[in-house]
């Protein structure tokens, strides 16, 4: 044994024949002299083959690094060349990344505490976080034995957006009036056979069903259920269980059980969001929703919009990101059924609500036409599926109803909005929007729909904003500024210290400073910049809402010029496109007599400072609703009643789609929407700017 | 090293430190001293320890053994304690072994060549058999390294029963009008989407389906065929092969291929019996039956009959016997696509027809009811199943149409049978008899189907018969006796050297002895035991068909008293059926217009003799029609085309049961059939008897 010649705290047993020089695993493993061998790779050569390396340590040691993952001690091998963004996907940790790797977001960072790490240069890391051992892991390779740490702003936190928990649901109470479930259970008592009475036990089956009311003639059944079949209905004396699967045209036979052997009858309404998951767990004989759970799709990983999840779904595979879906479903499952001590074989219902891509990926169908001109999803309208065939965990039998999208652009989660809104069944007319990183909208009432998706990118979700993050513990979710300091004086979620600001924060923050003339309608800063708030980022004017040394950061909370630039980018998309939406049938915003707005928003959404950015119409206040999330309450209503998922079909059939992309009347009112509030300033008669001639502004 | 002392001319490492003395392998793996090891199992353990052994070599020296089998030097590893008739299975050998391995058949005769076996005394074998090394394999438990040579009587061989072949084909043509299979296929050309015209792929799919009268309200999609729409559509610009299986009450969408990849769709018949299997591939374009393969059930070295078989799966599993026949047709079905240098992704369609224990078994479905009072079938009306679901090999969207079968002992192959001879289509009264191991029998015309089964047993398929055998190569299937000599002058299956004799060989020995006075009325041997031809065999008096050394064999083929005792009971338990089943609808013989038989006899079945021996009734010969084996081509039938397919779901369904378990009429007319033709002789007018006053006889 001697000590290692580059690292000389280290005993190792590994001598050069040649050199006489110890070196020590690391060494050995690492083959690149400029990182930090000071010998040659041929050396180290050399030295394995005299010490006589079997095969196999070679290969691991020539091949395979181990990462450590901090605060939570996660250990991983991983192969030399390997991204740290992908060493911490393949860990199961779900690190921010909005760009999917393309090292242009800057929100993977992570903090490098041992090992030495080859990454590329970049300019969205300050020079502080650098000398800090501050790295983007989407940029940085894998040529040592490291020790990581995650930043708090990097990792993913419970997620605290309005809607999404069991308190949430006491909405959806007496929504549904006759349960009519996928999977219907039917209770009988068989007749045993006699010498006179010899039909085959299905045939009695069957016998008893149809006096039961159940349709026979229309009904198959499996192999599995008729595999069980003898044995289930003599264990309890004929009396059995026989669950029965409502197809689209047609019934199956999936389970037939002694009924001493009948257990709770569960569904699973999952909303399926680019951002985040939900999941409720309702007890099919009451519909009441007996426990929830939501989380990070962990796709995200993979980028924050759905068009770079199909851009890597074409690279890496399908597969790849149906199982990052699947996995979080089932985990959100697995936590919801453990509060309730149920297992998933209970769970034989299952609606999925969400947008044309995740939809798509999540069942593994190739979504890449979505992207590409003219834009064309593989399905619209979805089979009941069995829960087995798509990954899910759930009663093997389980089936599953996907809602139905009629475009690309706007899926089944809109339909679901619909269906929980029931606007498609009145007269009034009501413009809807679903703002979350697509922003779809649609116009209707019960003779019509029109819908459109108007590209409005994540910014509301916090998806390319320095600090934007979604309405997670620490977000700065209220917000106001003094009229004359403009010191800002803010809430965050669940009042933890400050992380970031989420959509209900940025709303506030844009309408605070465009009333208070921080910003001009140009939305450029006029304030001085020797505001004690005011610093520079990257060449760019910032304003900063929080100073880095009151919540133990490195880093101040900033607001930058490009930050508002992509607000009131997203806030024109969104208003150009009620605009069009609209011109398209010949109404105005008069006409208008519900608006009704869901998505992931914090729970402080203000409407009225939604109105003075712009974002909204400025129209009687008590036509605006605000109903959270519409998509797993559809979800939930269609897991119930096959009137339900009936109507969301006829809602998807029903949708007439209006692209768009290469619409020049969209660009146009788009263009013209791009001032605060807008450039026709009399499209917003009560929007009027309060504003001091403050000493600090220009 | 030194020498074993229990086989001197064994060298061995293994020392006994106790007892100072060398062991062998063999010996250390013998833990029963009363077979060949003169050292106690005391001293191997002490052995073992003292030498050190790994407990890997332990474990194996222990617990397996080698076997190799000959004349194709199969050679299998084998635990302790296994039998021979195991191993044979387990190497995929398929001796005969017609009592399911309980020692009383005497079929499955093996000679060990080298190692030593303990085995049960047997009275099934001569002294001179045992002296030559033969044994049973089901009685003989494997303890050593041993050698096995399988004798030629012993392996099965290719069958030779009528109706099998391709040429047997030719009466098919033209029964199917309309050809309307299971897997439709559509060949369309979709309009390739615009930015006006954006449905999905899946809608557009089906625009085009419904244009060609594709019913797709009622058509679903598997997962499989969404995940390869997208690219399948846009491969061939748009030019693409649907196919839709047609299922009882609805459709599925199960494959979309661009056109360029269309490939011949084949179609797959199946009839499986008990005993054998027969396999035809047909063109699903022309109906033409391309070619075909028939091969022996090998669940057969689990019992002969379909009682046996049911113990079996019910001691065994039904899993085992399940893979038995599964791999049987997958066999057949690889030997029939190579001639044709086809793969089975394109078999699309398949139709099984069996009785309702194999059908059963097949699907791995429960059949231990079928056996117990009231025989009670799990299925009786199966729904199309998918191949993969079920273990077959095909396209893995294939569907699967089980014929349906009416009741435990009358099944899917009867059904078969009449869609075939299509007697339910017409008023003349048929009595229609399947002669297998059951003996089903069905009367009816267009207007009633009444059915027995009358428990005929194995005998005609040479099951229980010393030297019976079904009518494979070297089969005695057609005899004829010396008048005044007695001496037998026969034909075999493929002019062979006799092996044994098949049921067409056997009806004409019964009649030829009963005829010509070698037999009572009683069936008891009337000759002069000193005859040249008679000898005794387990103290019973036997008639010699051929002498040993003409056929090179250990062992005369020989007819014994309890031969013909059997085939008696069997001719009796049909006749009786006959006329029972007429007498629960008010008829006599007279009043049938038509009798058909059905089954595997050899090609060269005598109808004359089977009357002259009681087997039939004595009708007008006009009236008797041999229709092969109408099994495989009800299955060809329904293969092709959907009506078909429903009527025979219809025949099953029409068809009246009639139990004879319990029946005392059946009894009593069983008890008369007993007779040489009947006790009744007036029921057999034309049958007379025509021997001399024999100096042979007594």
């Amino acid at each position: 044994m001697g000590y290692c010649i580059n690292h000389p705290e280290i005993e190792t047993r590994y001598l050069c024949m040649k050199h006489n020089i110890y070196l020590c695993e690391h060494c050995l493993e690492c083959r690149d002299p400029d990182i930090y061998c000071k010998f040659r790779s041929s050396c180290a050569i050399h030295f394995i083959s005299k010490k006589g390396f079997d095969s196999k340590t070679q290969k691991s040691l020539s091949k395979e690094f181990s990462v450590v993952f901090l605060p939570d001690d996660v250990r991983i091998k991983i192969p030399k060349g390997t991204t740290l963004l992908e060493a911490a996907q393949k860990a199961d940790i779900y690190v921010n990344a909005s760009c999917n790797g393309q090292g242009s977001c800057g929100k993977c960072r992570l903090i490098l505490e041992s090992g030495t790490l080859g990454n590329k240069p970049t300019s969205l890391l300050s020079d502080r976080e650098k000398e800090n051992g501050y790295m983007l892991a989407c940029q940085t390779k894998i040529a040592d034995n490291i020790v990581i740490r995650i930043p708090e702003e990097t990792l993913e936190k419970k997620l605290k957006t309005a809607g999404m928990g069991v308190d949430a649901t006491q909405n959806l109470a007496g929504l549904v009036q006759k349960f009519d479930p996928m999977v219907k259970k039917y209770t009988l008592k068989l007749e045993p056979p006699t010498m006179e009475d010899t039909v085959s036990d299905l045939e009695r089956l069957k016998r008893n069903l149809r006096r039961a009311k159940c349709d026979t003639v229309k009904m198959s059944s499996g192999i599995r259920v008729m595999r069980q079949l003898t044995q289930a209905v003599r264990q309890d004396n004929w009396k059995v269980t026989a669950s029965v699967l409502q197809k689209k045209c047609s019934l199956e036979l999936v389970d037939v059980r002694p009924v001493s052997q009948e257990e709770k009858s569960l569904g699973m309404a999952v909303d399926i969001g680019t951002t985040s998951i939900v999941v409720y767990l309702v007890d099919m004989q009451t519909g009441e929703v007996l426990s929830a759970a939501s989380g990070h799709n962990s796709q995200s990983s993979c980028g924050d919009d759905v068009i770079n999840r199909i851009v890597c779904s074409e690279k890496k595979g399908i597969k790849k990101l149906q199982k990052m879906a699947l996995s979080t479903i089932n985990n959100l499952a697995q936590r919801a059924l453990a509060s309730l001590a149920q297992s998933h074989k209970n769970i034989e219902n299952i609606t999925i609500s969400g947008n044309t891509t995740m939809v798509h990926l999540l069942l593994g169908i190739d979504a890449r036409h979505i992207r590409r001109e003219p834009y064309i999803p593989t399905i619209s309208e979805f089979p009941i599926i069995k829960a087995r065939n798509m990954g899910l965990k759930a009663a093997h039998y389980a089936g599953v109803f996907v809602m139905p999208g009629p475009a690309g652009y706007v899926g089944g989660d809109i339909v679901s909005g619909i269906l929980y809104t029931g606007f498609h069944k009145k007269a009034d007319i009501t413009l809807f929007i679903d703002v979350g990183t697509n922003g779809e909208i649609v116009l209707g009432n019960n003779e019509f729909l029109m819908t459109a998706a108007c590209s409005a990118g994540p910014a509301f979700e916090g998806g390319g904003i320095r600090w934007g993050m979604r309405a997670e513990e620490g977000a700065i979710e209220k917000i106001t500024l003094n009229s004359e300091t403009f010191e800002p004086d803010y809430i965050t979620v669940d009042n933890k210290t400050a992380r970031g600001i989420c959509g209900s924060g940025m709303i506030d923050l844009l309408s605070e400073m465009h009333i208070k003339g921080v910003l001009g309608q140009d939305g450029r800063f006029r304030i001085n910049p020797g505001h004690p708030r005011m610093t520079v980022f990257n060449d760019e004017s910032a304003f900063i809402l929080e100073f880095a040394k009151n919540i133990d950061s490195e880093e101040d909370i900033i607001f930058t010029q490009s930050d508002i630039r992509s607000l009131t980018l997203s806030k024109a998309a969104i208003y150009a496109g009620f605009t069009v939406l609209l011109e398209e049938v010949g109404m105005d915003f008069s006409m208008v007599d519900q608006m009704i707005i869901t998505g992931g928003f914090g729970q402080y959404l203000d409407i009225e400072k939604a109105i003075t950015i712009g974002l909204f119409p400025d129209i009687q206040r008590e036509k605006f609703r605000y109903m959270g999330n519409s998509s797993i309450a559809g979800a939930y209503m269609a897991l119930l009643s096959n009137t339900h998922r009936q109507q969301a079909i006829k809602i998807s059939d029903s949708m007439t789609y209006v692209d768009f992309s290469s619409s020049t009347r969209f660009m146009e009112e788009f263009t013209k929407a791009q001032f605060l509030p807008h450039t026709e300033s009399k499209l917003f008669p009560s929007v009027t700017r309060s504003y001091l001639n403050s000493p600090y502004l220009n």
